[in-house]
């Protein structure tokens, strides 16, 4: 009576685990969120698939609903893979979800995956810590009410910052840096659909931010990293 | 003339990426930095392999001469991969060997891993990320000159605090976020050889923080997180 929590990472379908993939190929339920997640699903081909995301004009279920769906398969024993973007954990409901089946005396195994805080950076180019740049990494959930974030402490601490689902909220976020001390010329990269074929990166300043009218999932570096592209030559001995 | 720069994630061989696995298996050179990597070693059977890191009394090379070897064999037009422990750019030299390696007109691939970040304290039960309880996660390298940090600033952002390869500097840094208003009965945890058979998990506060002396690699949480631990109960349909 398990719930297999899994990251698939941050797009790229090569980018889930072997323990990921593993368990997929096992699952006889699938709860997913996006559409996008074809690529996931294929490596299930025996399982049901429970989409609790949007789809269309249909909203998705609530956090509760979502919650109950994992809690009854979970008690049925089948196999149950709940598949997350991006690792279960960071800026994800999967705490909750996780928390939920654990009080619902379901048992919850977690493999992670591989965040977009860090992989959609390093996809362009940007490595979000270096000694001589950055000591710290903060990751902040950029949409989900902006006003708890202390953005002055932010600032202060510096480093790289690094914010997930932030589209709506991204104009406030650099305002609030700005006033809390963080220099106009601190570089700014927004990265699009990283991983996928229609990856974009566009670069700007605190003063001059990139605009975040790119199509989603996007994720934006804040600090000194964000001016680097170690990935600027052609890569041979590639996706073979 | 690509070298290929592989998270190995955080310690067990399945939470290698599908990508990792690819090029291990056709690898020609892996350089990588531990005895403990013989499980990856194991996946790349033709590799001509170059230990960098410290063997027994001998010490390890300094960065430039890993810096070196890696356009030197990069050059070579062979397969090669420089696997890193846990993500190649979170706490770790691999962004200053993509800097080096595209200076020096050699292309850099980059894999990403699973980072011990997120991924040890989900090991022992831990979301470094719940809503109503952290907002922001903040990575910092512990031991690299733990002056260099702005720890104010750190304790006022709050969320949930990560430290990796903290055990030498752990006493300082515990005793800076508390001189900078981080609350005593602050939860922390510490967990050792994280996803490996010999995992363990020592739990405290603030004010009475765990031992630090476990064996590595050691990853320190802090924050309200730190008192979660969602896999209580036993898993099912867990490793084949």
């Amino acid at each position: 009576m398990t719930v297999h929590l899994v990251g698939a990472g941050p797009g790229d379908a090569e980018l889930l685990t072997r323990r990921g993939a593993a368990l997929l190929a096992r699952a006889e339920h699938v709860v997913y969120d996006r559409s996008s997640m074809a690529e996931f699903l294929a490596l299930a081909p025996q399982a049901v698939r429970h989409c609790v995301g949007k789809q269309g004009a249909i909203p998705a279920p609530a956090q509760d609903e979502i919650n109950a769906l994992l809690v009854q398969l979970g008690r049925t024993g089948s196999c149950v893979v709940r598949l997350k973007a991006g690792d279960p954990f960071v800026v994800s409901r999967g705490g909750e979800e996780a928390v939920a089946l654990a009080r619902a005396g379901v048992a919850v195994e977690v493999v992670p995956g591989v965040s977009a805080a860090v992989a959609a950076p390093a996809a362009a180019g940007i490595p979000v810590m270096v000694r001589q740049l950055a000591r710290t990494l903060t990751v902040v959930a950029g949409n989900d009410d902006p006003d708890q974030v202390d953005w002055a402490a932010v600032a202060r601490l510096g480093g790289t910052v690094v914010l997930l689902t932030g589209r709506a909220a991204l104009r406030r976020i650099v305002a609030a840096l700005r006033a809390g001390g963080m220099a106009g010329d601190t570089p700014v990269a927004a990265i699009s659909a990283a991983t996928r074929p229609r990856q974009r990166t566009v670069r700007g300043t605190l003063d001059q931010p990139p605009d975040p009218r790119l199509p989603p999932p996007l994720t934006v570096v804040i600090g000194d990293v964000a001016r680097l592209d170690v990935t600027a030559l052609e890569v041979s001995c590639a996706h073979p």
